[in-house]
């Protein structure tokens, strides 16, 4: 734990300190998004202290031009970023004509808090006199939608002139772009007596990359009167006053956000616009707020884990599911999973690898199979710009991407663009991993069979023989440990590329493609390479070998380090990390994940206690995978340690980074530690079971999960599992090895770990 | 060859086109230099079309803020680099108030020639019916000089006006800097109605890096009056005017340039200027250049090598010896020899690895020994700033930079900063070697050792001990082949950090330095890193190994690709280029050309018969090491080859880029295949020996060397190889293999190779 600045509830993100010192991780950690668009946890009024103000919109992105020192042929000419949009909450708020701005007031009775059983950003202060109650949300039931409101009362007996001016913003920079440049223009204003609009559009680029048009319009409701109206260059406004006393007096914006991605034009896009504020502004802020607030309990219905005993955990747990959801709940195909949703703009991108491994899993047991399915259908989609990549290298077949909007490569980062390969081999997995999780084999015999054979061409091209070794031999990747680069025959990635050679050949054979020209020759090579793949194994130590030149290394554990040493990223030179034994995040212990039912408990232990005590688990993606298999090793000290550092990463800040933003893509891992770890889910070939065990610090847990047409509720206390069938027919499945049929409901005794 | 643009002549770079297309091409090809500055072959007055003008001051650098995608712990902050100052030949002529610009202009009587042998450019042409005949050079004589000269002469019959307006123009861009900044800021100027000055200076930055002051004061001669004098903020002129008519009128620019690298301030380097300024007045521009062209006959008198029956290669030898002695002969300790010398500015820094490795023995053999110990001491003095860089990695003792100005690392290139540390080694390499040439031990007793001391203990602390192998290896390298990156054992690098172990334990015994603390378990554990370094040789196929995993690649000859594939650098994605096993420029072989003494000739055709047919020769460096060791194999063919290749690189424009500045540091390299190659001087074990064979295509070359105190002329022509000895005491030689002791000459019939 690095931070900790806000209070632990089961429920609430919440605290009473304005953090002058802390903003940005405040504003982190107060994100709220409804897959449409989202926003860190600004304050809408004026702040002039340091403060990172983000508005995002899904799938609304720039092409920044490449920025690197030398450039090498085959780089990506542009970095794709997320970035940040006009800022429609702003306003300026004067109180007798003085401006409230909490990094100069007095301020008392501060609040601030995320309600994450309802989706709901509400804040609390009082300044010269008067009580500001704030109340905002970006509506899951009405996408377009953003609504804030302002509850006024004084507290000193006087009455007070307030004003409320209420802006749209568009002078907006991303933090980081590469030359400085705005990635916004202005296409039009329209200023009204009560309403305004602003329409931007990205700014042209070289790269043949789409502009797009986003469009806000302001409407308001309460108690104020409009005073004046303006526009400026970047802005448009209304301004609003009233008096407030002692009575309550409130005032309402609203905000309705489209774009060109689904409007046609500047026109249609601006007509949408109107259309749906006149629509919302029909509706009373308690309606449009109570049929929000339905969504989110929906949602919460079969998602939630409650964990009793320990509040840090359950707070955890549900943070991390709020946060996915608010990034992406399935229901644009067009969209997938950004590393940092729409908290922050670090890294750019909208997809990494870790939507396929690692986010999957956890849609496909919360999330009807069809959200799933449209992951898996985005990257069948960009089938064609794989083929690219693969193509800007030299080879046959597809490689997909490891950052990207539009399925061609965009990381600028040589190791990661040129070396990471294996994500590959994670698009593969996923098709196999819903095939298997939903018995659903429609996909992979049409649109997931054009991938595996891409990707397939793309592996049997990558490789090389090696004369000397009688091997075919992968040279010149980077595995999942990112703190070692260019390494030859990567056993994770070896294995994995294998595998999905085996994988596209068993399925062309169940379901025969002759329009993807797959000749006999390529099956017979695709044959030789499973048959001869080099996968690097040690005999004397009896464990896979992460690559050729690991156990030459000075190998020591972490515990060796001192604390002086840690974390790595920050202390050491970049060099010495790559040189060093040390493991940013799981390989080997990756592959074996991936894999569970192919290796045995006793080659699971022997690596697990061979890697993962070299391990530093500096990438948010490691500890969950740990936490799964020290699970299932019994090993429970630290399957919770694991678990605990997944679960509150951010909002403990375990990496001294979240003011960036949030770990979007990490998140799942919480819940993957609970589910697949303490209880122990797996679906090897095909079969549901679990063997939970029970964290000693906790007294129980309870989580849903969606399995072939079932809603199932676990329940694990300190006595007892509970299985209840909430949905579906019958099912078969196995618990501490026993086979049952679940009818509606099955309890055994909980066991005890080893 | 790719290009060829400029006249065969055996003293001179000519061309009568005015080459539109290839305007920088020919810039490159007729810089000029006097190691205290330089410029490339820009025309004076305005060219309207491409071109790239630039002017530059040896040791006038600036720091410009690293450039990279993504910031890794350990990158210079800054990459320094040589930069275009302020433009001080800058002329517009009027002719009838019509404007000279020979990118508009109908021109007759064009040509443009450097000549070699006085260190002269100049350049004629006919425009509005006056001929112009140009004479520009960089005196040698008075280092702050440059003197310009224009003749010109109606050729029409009639009389015309005439109107010069001579400039200096501060108002200079690097075109390569990061961020598109202006380096330079103007600190003053003085206009006189015969005279004016500016004093610049590189602005301000945030590394402490001095900032350098450069003044530039102009002064004029002939036949044409004053018209008037003016200032702005970039720049200061005078204008003269005159009329020509059929007798040739003339009129002279001298410009002095004074620097705070040589005065300790504005106002002295401003009184510098004024005291040169009028003391180069008094004297007339024929005294002048004679005073010049006696320096460059004197440099020629020792240092020319003549060839016979091949203009192309005569060309080519002093085309090399002309731009390395125009860019550094030896005057200031301060300064070092740059890649691109003052010819360009690509490539940042000062100093490369390319000095000990590839100038030194050029130095040794042409220059006075003062010369080299000069290269050597400008590392001795870098020695705290190469402690620096070795702890920016975590490490002992010192990693001299790949590139630098003060000594401080300043390359932004990962794999070159933090994994070339080869470098290092040849640093050391050429301490040895200027001892064991000269004979001095005293430069190696004093600072050679306290260099010597630090870099071992860099290389102490580099290694790990490996105990599976129970050697000492070094991991993530690259070697010289930059071909190939993080590398684990590169057989060069291993060899020649134990071989420096080994020179300094050896150094240090013989010279004891209590001083340098190097305790007995220090010495003890050098020996066992000596003893027990891991040097990779594969016994089947009797080679050294290139690195661990160089033999697992798929292994082809050049020869097997296709035309269309080369050059790799601009056909191949890097990711290929790096997974194959095509190599840079000598890597083994490299080692073996420093070691010659030390393998056998059976050993070095082993290894030259198994990397050159892999070998792309991409890098300049690489045709001179495998002309050296072809030449001892009695591979003519194949030594001849490399030789035109690295004779000709610039003036035949092989690697297509020398339209960006020459190859200066490249250019030892057809000396280097002269003298080591064909003549096989070597000075194995302290003693000199030769082994000259004729090149067929040749009639006959010589050559002159210093040797111990000794001016040696070496001639060999299709009949004899012929030593005479013009200076210093009778010396005892071999020649081909015979013992010979020189008193005055030496005559032997030549033999021809095998």
């Amino acid at each position: 734990m690095y931070l900790r600045i806000m209070d632990v509830l089961p429920w609430a993100i919440r605290s009473t300190k304005l953090e002058k010192e802390h903003k940005r991780l405040q504003e982190s950690l107060t994100s709220i998004g409804n897959g449409y668009m989202g926003m860190r946890g600004n304050f809408e009024e004026t702040y002039s202290a340091d403060s990172h103000l983000g508005t995002y919109i899904a799938g609304v992105w720039f092409p920044d031009k490449t920025r690197v020192g030398w450039w090498k042929n085959g780089y990506p000419k542009y970095f794709g970023k997320a970035i940040n949009a006009l800022n429609f909450s702003k306003v300026a708020i004067f109180v007798d004509n003085q401006e409230v701005d909490l990094a100069k007031n007095e301020v008392a009775n501060f609040a601030i808090e995320l309600d994450m059983k309802t989706g709901v950003f509400r804040r609390q202060f009082t300044v010269f006199g008067v009580k500001f109650a704030i109340t905002k949300f970006l509506s899951v039931a009405q996408k377009e939608l953003a609504a804030i409101r302002w509850e006024m009362v004084a507290v000193d007996g006087k009455t007070h002139e307030v004003r409320i001016n209420s802006m749209i913003d568009a002078d907006v920079k991303n933090e980081d772009s590469n030359y400085e440049e705005k990635f916004w223009q202005v296409l039009a204003r329209e200023v009204n007596a009560e309403t305004s609009a602003i329409a931007t559009q990205t700014v042209a680029n070289p790269f043949g990359v789409e502009q797009f048009i986003v469009n806000a319009e302001q409407h308001f409701a309460g108690d104020f009167n409009v005073s004046s109206s303006q526009e400026q260059d970047w802005q448009v406004s209304n301004e609003f006053s009233g008096s407030v006393g002692s009575e309550t007096q409130f005032f309402e914006k609203r905000v309705i956000i489209t774009t060109s991605r689904d409007y046609a034009d500047l026109e249609a896009v601006q007509k949408a616009g109107r259309e749906l504020s006149e629509k919302v502004a029909k509706q009373s802020f308690a309606d449009l707020l109570a049929a929000h607030k339905a969504g989110w309990l929906k949602r919460w219905e079969s998602a939630d884990v409650v964990i009793s005993g320990n509040n840090e955990a359950q707070q955890g747990i549900r943070f991390n599911l709020f946060q996915l959801f608010a990034t992406y709940y399935g229901e644009d195909a067009r969209l997938n999973i950004g590393p940092k949703g729409f908290t922050g703009e670090k890294y750019g991108g909208a997809t990494y690898w870790d939507t396929e491994a690692y986010a999957v899993p956890l849609y496909l047991a919360l999330a009807e199979p069809q959200v799933t399915r449209n992951l898996l259908k985005y990257r069948h989609n960009q089938l064609p710009q794989a083929k690219h990549n693969a193509g800007q290298q030299g080879l046959a077949g597809a490689l997909y991407p490891m950052v990207t909007f539009t399925g061609v490569e965009c990381h600028n980062e040589w190791e990661i663009t040129f070396e990471e390969i294996h994500r590959n081999g994670a698009i593969a997995y996923a098709i196999y991993n819903y095939t298997n999780y939903t018995g659903d084999e429609s996909y992979l015999a049409k649109e997931g069979l054009e991938v595996l054979v891409e990707i397939s061409r793309f592996w049997a091209d990558r490789v090389h023989f090696s004369n000397r070794h009688g091997k075919y031999m992968m040279h010149g990747v980077t595995g999942p440990n990112e703190y070692e680069n260019n390494i030859n025959n990567n056993w994770y990635t070896n294995n994995l590329a294998a595998w999905v050679l085996e994988y596209t050949s068993a399925a062309l054979a169940k379901y025969p493609r002759p329009d993807l020209n797959v000749s006999a020759e390529e099956l017979a090579k695709w044959a030789d390479i499973i048959a001869n793949m080099y996968r690097p194994f040690d005999a004397e130590l009896n464990v896979f070998v992460q690559h050729d030149g690991f156990l030459d290394k000075d190998l020591r554990p972490v515990s060796a380090l001192s604390k002086d040493d840690l974390p790595l990223n920050q202390k050491w030179s970049w060099d010495k990390i790559l040189r060093s034994p040390f493991i940013k995040q799981a390989d080997v212990l990756q592959g074996i994940y991936f894999f569970g039912d192919r290796f045995t408990l006793d080659e699971k232990r022997r690596n697990f206690d061979f890697y993962e005590p070299m391990t530093v688990h500096e990438s948010s993606l490691s500890p969950s995978i740990h936490a799964i298999l020290a699970a299932e090793l019994g090993k429970e000290e630290k399957a919770v340690e694991m678990y605990q550092r997944t679960a509150r990463l951010d909002l403990d800040n375990y990496n001294n980074d979240t003011e960036d933003g949030l770990h979007i893509t990490s998140m799942t891992g919480s819940w993957l530690g609970i589910v697949q770890g303490f209880a122990q889910m797996k679906t090897w070939g095909g079969k549901l079971s679990f063997a939970p065990f029970l964290p000693s610090v906790w007294t129980g847990y309870a989580f849903h999960i969606n399995y072939r047409g079932r809603l199932i509720k676990v329940t694990v206390d300190s006595a007892n599992v509970k299985l209840n069938l909430l949905k579906g027919d019958a099912l078969k499945l196995s618990v501490y090895g026993q086979e049952v049929e679940l009818q509606s409901e099955f309890v055994t005794a909980l066991q005890r770990g080893e």
